[in-house]
């Protein structure tokens, strides 16, 4: 298969995670005979940094003519700490989504035996977890207007969510549960949100031409509570955005190493596959960042491809390197692995 | 002192635990020689039940004539089901709480150490953990206009914020801190939302006045992960209002019970008082249901009209009843003492 996949490392450890990622594609692409093509370019605060745009058109024209988007990671201190900035890094990703019309974004979260340890959580409430997230990413408050008012006295945020985004949402959703356990549970906040009256409305509709699925309800505050109490409940959580913002960020401590952990943005012609983990800034150039997100995110990529004996290589590779502890330093305390080191043993095994 | 304490049982386990805080609170009266007089009203899906309102009027006005509101739970499964529910139990606690002007929601998190082994978390990361949620409980998307289109097609949500609004929470949370470890953290999603930003703006600003604080930020998404990573970085945090919901659930977790987790709502004339946990359909009329959210409740009831004292008398009763496992259920799964037993206990002990 010929696929031309455009590069976004972006901040932080970004560039040298994704590094990692490449060399392991392009070892899948020997191994099984494919032509991946892969193209640079810049975004978030590198890109503001050169350009004074977080996502330069030259960037988001790569990315529309690309098959697929491989994204490193974006953010920087000097603007988090500055609430008067008026263009930031994460402009750059959100926009990225809205024009490649990424609207569900998924985020698997599962353990690794050789693991369990490194989990804050005691290992009989996680042994066997697996659940996949669906988070909305193209609607919601953060693409809602922003105003702050004339004074500056207040400010306004605005969160709106159609029928037709939770629907297809909502499909996808299904569809997954599907082919796993067959369970879905929706999270919301309908008690009080008139836009998650929506979401269970539209979602319980759709649910009728599912009947082999299993759909039940959780405000999100009693999610957040159960994702810790029994992660074991989930097989795949359906939600908007703000909401897997938040869910997902806190599953990621259940496998022990948000260093693991991959996404996958789909929906429009294009797809994109990026580390859950930020931009890590205090560990930028120090060779200390765990690859390993990314390069499950190369095999999500593959996955979306249909090139899923593929995407299996890679992940039993990854699966190799964690039982033998060739591991960067979040997993693998006392002989930790560089970046790139782990990168090579992972392309090596390939 | 003499102190007239509006009692609002509301809905599920409300009026069982409810009554065994009442206990306590009159045993602490006799012993200290005060005067509490009680006065029940109805609220939630008991008041719609009756009058088609789940804040009556005199049910407020009560409210306005004390000096303190117990409150138990309210919500029920036929409304959450019901997406197109007109009327909804959580309208009369969020009106309530706006009425009354209770613009700050508190909420302690400690740990037991005969309980440490009941939580999710291995002992390591919880042990020692102590920190206090500040919850901003009258403003936000909770409270914003909400609407649905004319076809119903999409639905809105407004999420405001005024500085005033966010600058009375940042003094009562700055001024909790300094009686504790004296650092703040501040949670929000200030790379997305304008609302956040003025929050960060308006909080750094505030904490000029309190050079003896250590202020630091989270956003949302990582401040749900850290929480369970490694709950002993926090002393007092700050929030809006959704966030709060959010985060302050999940660190329930932490205890080992969401059963224990007391909450005071501050900020006008008044002040209400409640357990964190919800209604708990479920357990209804089965005697199961913890009361001791609900004490511990009453004990900050007490702290707030300066009855510090006659607080740690509480505070002492239910560290030896968890020492004793004189427990509900949720913590004595061998040999459960009942809701009311746990109140007789403790009735007893003071
Ligand atoms: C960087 C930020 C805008 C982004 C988000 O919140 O969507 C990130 O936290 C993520 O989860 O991908
Ligand atoms: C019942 C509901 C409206 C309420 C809230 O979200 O504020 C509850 O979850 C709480 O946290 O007190």
């Amino acid at each position: 298969m010929k696929l031309k996949i455009a590069v976004l490392a972006g901040d932080g450890i970004g560039p040298e995670i994704t590094q990692q990622s490449i060399k392991v594609l392009k070892a899948i692409a020997d191994r099984f005979d494919h032509e991946f093509e892969f193209e640079d370019a810049i975004v978030g605060a590198a890109a503001i940094d050169l350009l004074d745009n977080p996502l330069p058109e030259a960037t988001l024209d790569l990315c529309k003519k690309s098959d697929a988007v491989l994204f490193g990671a974006i953010g920087h201190p000097k603007y988090d700490n500055n609430p008067d900035a008026k263009v930031r890094p994460e402009q750059g990703l959100l926009k990225l989504r809205k024009e490649l019309g990424l609207f569900a974004n998924i985020r698997p979260v599962t353990t690794y035996a050789k693991l369990i340890d490194q989990s804050p959580l005691r290992p009989e409430r996680i042994q066997g977890a697996d659940l996949t997230i669906f988070r909305e990413l193209t609607g919601g408050i953060y693409f809602g207007e922003k105003s702050t008012s004339e004074d500056g006295q207040s400010a306004t945020d605005i969160c709106t969510y159609s029928v037709e985004e939770i629907e297809r949402m909502a499909h996808l959703a299904f569809k997954a549960a599907q082919q796993r356990r067959k369970k879905l549970t929706l999270v919301d906040k309908a008690n009080v949100l008139e836009t998650s009256r929506l979401w269970r409305k539209t979602v319980k509709k759709i649910a009728e031409d599912y009947q082999d699925v299993a759909l039940d309800f959780l405000f999100v505050d009693n999610a957040a509570m159960q994702m810790i109490l029994n992660p074991k409940q989930f097989d795949v959580i359906l939600t908007e955005n703000m909401f897997g913002d938040i869910i997902s960020d806190e599953a990621s401590v259940i496998g022990g190493s948000i260093g693991l952990l991959a996404s996958a943005s789909v929906g429009g012609d294009n797809a994109m596959f990026e580390p859950i983990h930020g931009s890590y800034p205090q560990a930028t150039g120090k060779g200390i960042a765990n690859p390993v997100a990314s390069i499950l995110s190369a095999a999500m990529l593959l996955d979306h491809f249909g090139l899923v004996e593929e995407g299996d290589v890679i992940r039993k590779a990854v699966a190799t390197s964690i039982k033998l502890n060739v591991c960067t330093e979040d997993i693998n305390k006392d002989n930790p692995y560089s970046t790139e080191k782990v990168g090579d043993f992972l392309e090596g095994l390939i």
